[in-house]
């Protein structure tokens, strides 16, 4: 899978600095450095392009990447697939009469054709296709609403995240709401849609008896569903490096609560954003989504306030374990510090003691023939009364 | 009781790094590192998983853990509690005429065999039904509302804390209000509701002069005052650690205000959901609730303010309590640093001297015959003059 | 007055630990650790008891501390105060006709006889009546809507605050306003009250001339403006010690600034629902409340706003407060430190000099006649140099 | 002008402690303390004192000061200004008929023969003429609406802000809007109403075609361009101090940067209620504004907007350049004691090598003839391969 | 181009102070200082200058700098552009029946002749001229409704960002925006206009199809893509920065990082009323904007979003550098004390042990023959065993 196509939120990874072995021992000392994670950024059409894709600039060529494009009719009773290989045969056929549902799946953006036929087919506005070709747009819902002869669409653009060694992705998935009809573009092929297409070919499957609105309701909740195995995975590493701080505390772990912190905040990017979008399905009503679609749509919005729950507490209990991680440093440099510069307070009298009786003056002591035992004796008393009186100070 | 079981949020504990006996002198200069508390997790089905379960979904045995399924029918005047053996039975025999209220309340949510007959009775929602055997969303009021033959229901998820030794946990409860019929399912036997069935039976209950919201708000007032004895005992920790910070200040401290903190926003993330909850029992009219029972909802209301409220400013000291640690701790480096820096000072120059006068060369003073008197006057005059100049500028 | 009437939100002081004599020369090092303030706590009944008080329970004997009961009958041309001894007889006589507002005023809420006559001459709420007598409500107006015979009552509970050697104290006072009469129920004797029994007395005052809301008012105002005096004394002790700590900066200062945090925390705990109370009074019609009333409860939410603005701005200058103690503190052991440093590391490449001519191996130098002197030369060149040096990288 | 009118928020300066000759060379490593600035205060009458104020309690005789009342009455083809020297026969006498706007300017609230006067004629509301008299009012606009004979008023409370030596200062100006007539209320004389009088007295100003509300309008636009100047002072200074911390950084800088966040500490108290008060005039509809005023308060409004930005542009600046001092001296600190270190570090081997040879023991070592010189030598090499090391290692 | 054209926020960049060689070796120790940003400000006219510009106030004379007056007329089948020099002649002739659209575009603000010529004949609002001579006002959409016989107008202010050397500066653009005529007033040349200039050329652009609001929507959406290089430029040097304090952390870093806080300070406070504009074009019907332009202005709504979420997104990520740099540099500089003081703590007691031996007292051991390699076993030994001690402690 191509890790950098386009229409993701780019983060790329800056390559950590080779060690070379000579450079070990210093290694151990000073670890390696944290890996800037890269900085979030928009690829903008220069200002001054006009805003909207009208058909006729849709002219990409199928040679770069064609698209696949899937269709798949059912209502409760029947269920067909069928892989299109020719578009503008296809849209020129009739729909079958008993097709309740038609969801138009289209997976590659690099190949106009399909999607020009389908625009064209479907009067999809200006606007709308340029977000869907944009892959950079946030979620949200736009509401056409028809006039005479064009039909009301609702616009949905969702983004799918998925973990990369790198952190994780977002992927811009956007939908085509009309009364029977469901079109859905995403960038890459994704085995989430294989799922659901199992799903409605089962005869017992709900998605079945409902209508087009509750198959984007089950869209949309495999998206939100994505996040949970990534906050799962961030939340084991959360655990790990908080062990790790509280016994170790090397700096390895500030450079991984960082890589967590980073997560958190491209996940947040994508998750507040996500809530609105539901939130705004669930309650407006719209003359395509049916009532049973917003009852479902209520538990994906639960869904989506518990995904952000824990986004936010990841983010409170890292906060907390980066400020422990400091204190502890802080705090054990200080231990050393202190115990060292008590050995050296202990010792720079008795260094004085022993330099006055090595002057070469006349000095009464040197004379005397027990001096040095007494001298050893002194010493020890004071090194002694000064560690009873650290020691009582609390100091050690 | 089952410490672990799934449907309470896991809150694990890391076990502290055994100390043996060898390392008692080191431990007392880097004490015990702080235990990690588990970071809270959601285990969810992956993503594809359709929502909702359906009745013929639900069809785990009883073999693992039998429900314990207690049916209680009151009205003013009487009151009758039955424990349920056989659910099918129960449910085909019609309640009694004089049961203004019925409340069926089931403990155990491992066996299904129960959980589907009653959710066949009653018809009650698949999304509810997955919610409530979750055992992980968060406290919320959701309504089902009735069409033709469907009666409506009010679905309220709640949860009730209570403390273990590794912090507090939450159980979630959920309830099916219907007009005359309350549903509960707990996943585990709880004291709780036996107070409460005593309550009932007692002919001057309160309980039994009102309908089944009333009970309703009498399940949900006692899940609220759940949280004053973990409140009580939490004030009662950071009362003692304030003490020990302010007297004594070891890395324990730390260790004990983490863990509060921890304690603080789990038992967070469980009051705000359930004040919005109240909030809106309180407040939306609906079938099922009567109007006394929403003027005794707001009684709850004023509680579950005060529960954050309390929450809210025990987070604040015990932040304070932290800063405090951290600046008493540093001040007190400071100090000792200060003094031990100052002794050296002193001597340094003396030293000096020392080995002046230690020089093999031609030293007149050396011939001098009371040199060795005045060298030691020297002395004790530097370090006295230093000692006052150093009073003085107060860094004494 | 007791100070630990369980009406008050409860804020012990931990004792010092006393510093017998032999210790202070230690003391003016390490100074008397601040003292704990206690954490603010709520007793509550365990949970499962019912809530609300029904009449019956009424039930604590006047033995404990009898309740003392003032009515006060007025209208514009006349006024009438009497101390009630027997309650039953006084709640049997009518009221005279002439009287447009009925205040009854009780102080003491141990015994129950005299609130179980009143609640049940006035039919007064369950859990109004719980709320008087648990003491820790937040301040709060429930509107108990009258029906059929049960005339409509406003509640309210106010908090009167008042300081204390350990910080300030927050006495609950509850109110039942009616259409022409009002009850206030409070723990404790207060000279407020006095106060406006005097205004009542007096002919001329605005009192006389209005309804019961205006007296409501009345005791609101007063209420508000108890804090007026607090802050009053909390902005001396603040600008005092911010003088303190721009003089001398001890640990006695930060021990203060804490304190004043502290109170701050417990004024603003009761200021904030005092504001929402007066803002819902203001705000919004109730059948009790007269035109003018409201009016006059504009202007007490002017001053509640100013009361708020006042502790937020005291907390922020006391947080500068407390940040330029550290800054200073910290800034002055840095100035120590580096002084000392650069005594110590003057001298020691002096002593290394010393040393070698100390040596007891053949050194030219130590042969030569004038040696002596030219090694003090050079060693005041060398200190000289390096002072000079210090000084011009700006180090002194 | 009387800098501590009690009107004006009180804002005092303690004096720096004194610093004789003889300290000079001390002052210079710690310079002047930060010298506090007053903390703000509200002077309130003690609790128990009936709000708002009746006529017959303005009582203050005019021996204090003397108010000076000017009358200035307008159309667009006339304007005449009076000073009013007695207020009981100016008020008898009726307006000039040609008279379309009467604004009376009151000077000096000491006297209130005048007040009493004004109010009595234009039936004042006793809570007005209390916040009036006050001087300590945050601004509002409160509705006094008309009921019968008396007529609506619009009671406007503003601040207006001017520098002094010791920091921002706002004086209180009150304003009574009726149809035709305004009252303003100032405790001291100022040149902002010359100003105006002047460009009423042109016959083509702006001020002469529209109405009372207009007038209202341009006084309040005054008060708050009288922002900007002080604004214009405070982005100098904080320019200043910035690059004095950039280049210098000594403590005085701290200093300045502290006043200037207390300045915009006081400034924003004022401005925050003045906004609320202006978008409250150019919303909301009053019989006294007219269509054209609420226009110009829209202006007005945007200016708010802008002194609320640049107060908090201003804050952000100065938190930077507080946080950038900390960090610089810090940086130095932390630079310095390296330095010192490493010196420390470098001689300590090689006096202990001095000491070994200056033992009196048997030395092989010193019997050679060119120890010394070897000696000399090795200390050398020693020097540099520690100085090589810790500049290898980027510690220098 | 002129840099400090006032109708610019203004930027100005102190100049770093000038380092002369014999400071480089002192240059690499304290590198140079951050230089200072300035501060934002805003240039107003004096308090009591009365707001609104009159046109007989319009005075400046050509002489300054001549303005260009461009008019494009166009409709979907024609369009037209005229460089106007005689403003006069122009504004007296009539537009060409076929003009659906007349699009006025003013660039230079100094001369006052041609603005007073549009002002008069297009009836501009006092206040709307003054803004936009003022060149300093927030983004904002001012409605002037029309009254009889003067049209109602849309007043229109935004900001165009471009980036200096100095960092960004925002430049106001203004518009007044009729039914069927736009004028755009700006201070300096911008090719932007030429672009949009090119495409109303083209006969196939989507802008000769719509009316003039949609030439509106054009204008702004050029106006707001002027954010994205900016960002984009930003984003390159916050990822450079990242790596460099990741690698090397030298205080080049901080001045970069600081540099890059102010920039996205400045472009904030255009960006958030940039979006609060556009909310209320898109959101608020007016009689001047079509509803084709309301669905384009909800598209340039998500740009608005998506800039202020990179603005802030950025924000977080140049906080956390300058975090972590901290961080890096104390952990660094505790590092070198640390191995610092861990030699010198080795070497003083040996040195004490040399000084022991060298005293001029009678010392058994110094009469050994081997006491001198017994000697330097010892000390190697006590070295050892300190070495071993401190990395066993982990002090290493």
């Amino acid at each position: 899978m191509n890790e950098t196509t386009p229409s993701e939120t780019a983060v790329r990874e800056g390559d950590p600095p080779g060690n070379d072995g000579t450079e070990k021992a210093e290694a151990r000392r000073s670890p390696r450095p944290l890996t800037a994670a890269a900085v979030p950024r928009l690829h903008r059409p220069p200002p001054g392009t006009p805003a909207g894709i009208e058909y006729h600039e849709l002219t990409r060529a199928p040679g770069l990447t064609p698209a696949r494009v899937v269709c798949i009719d059912y209502c409760q009773e029947r269920a067909e697939v069928q892989e299109v290989a020719d578009i503008a045969a296809f849209l020129a056929t009739h729909r079958p009469t008993w097709s309740r549902v038609r969801w138009i799946h289209v997976e590659g953006l690099e190949d106009h054709t399909s999607i020009r036929a389908l625009a064209e087919k479907y009067q999809l506005h200006p606007l709308a296709i340029e977000d869907t070709l944009d892959g950079q747009q946030r979620p949200k819902a736009d509401d056409y609403p028809g006039s005479g002869e064009i039909p009301g669409r609702l616009f949905v653009v969702a983004r799918r995240v998925r973990g990369t060694e790198s952190g994780p992705r977002a992927e811009q998935v956007t939908f085509f709401l009309g009364r029977n009809t469901l079109l859905s573009f995403q960038p890459t092929p994704s085995p989430a849609m294989d799922g659901l297409r199992r799903r409605i070919a089962s005869p017992r499957s709900r998605l079945r008896e409902h209508d087009v609105s509750f198959l984007l309701y089950a869209l949309l909740d495999d998206i939100v569903n994505r996040f949970f195995p990534l906050l799962e995975e961030i939340s084991q590493r959360l655990e790990t490096v908080e062990d790790e701080v509280l016994v170790a505390a090397d700096r390895g772990s500030l450079q991984t609560v960082h890589r967590i912190k980073r997560d958190l905040v491209l996940l947040r990017r994508v998750a507040w954003p996500m809530r609105e979008l539901v939130t705004q399905l669930q309650r407006e009503p719209h003359e395509c989504l049916s009532e049973v679609a917003q009852t479902y749509f209520r538990d994906l919005y639960d869904d989506c306030v518990q995904v952000i729950d824990l986004i936010e507490t990841y983010r409170e209990i890292a906060s907390a374990v980066a400020d422990t991680y400091v204190s502890l440093i802080s705090n054990r440099t200080n231990d050393i510090m202190k115990v060292l510069t008590i050995i050296g307070t202990i010792f720079i009298p008795l260094t004085f003691l022993a330099g006055v009786y090595g002057m070469n003056m006349f000095i009464p002591e040197n004379e005397w023939p027990y001096s040095y035992g007494v001298f050893w004796v002194v010493c020890i008393v004071i090194a002694g009364f000064m560690l009873w009186r650290f020691r009582r100070g609390g100091w050690l």
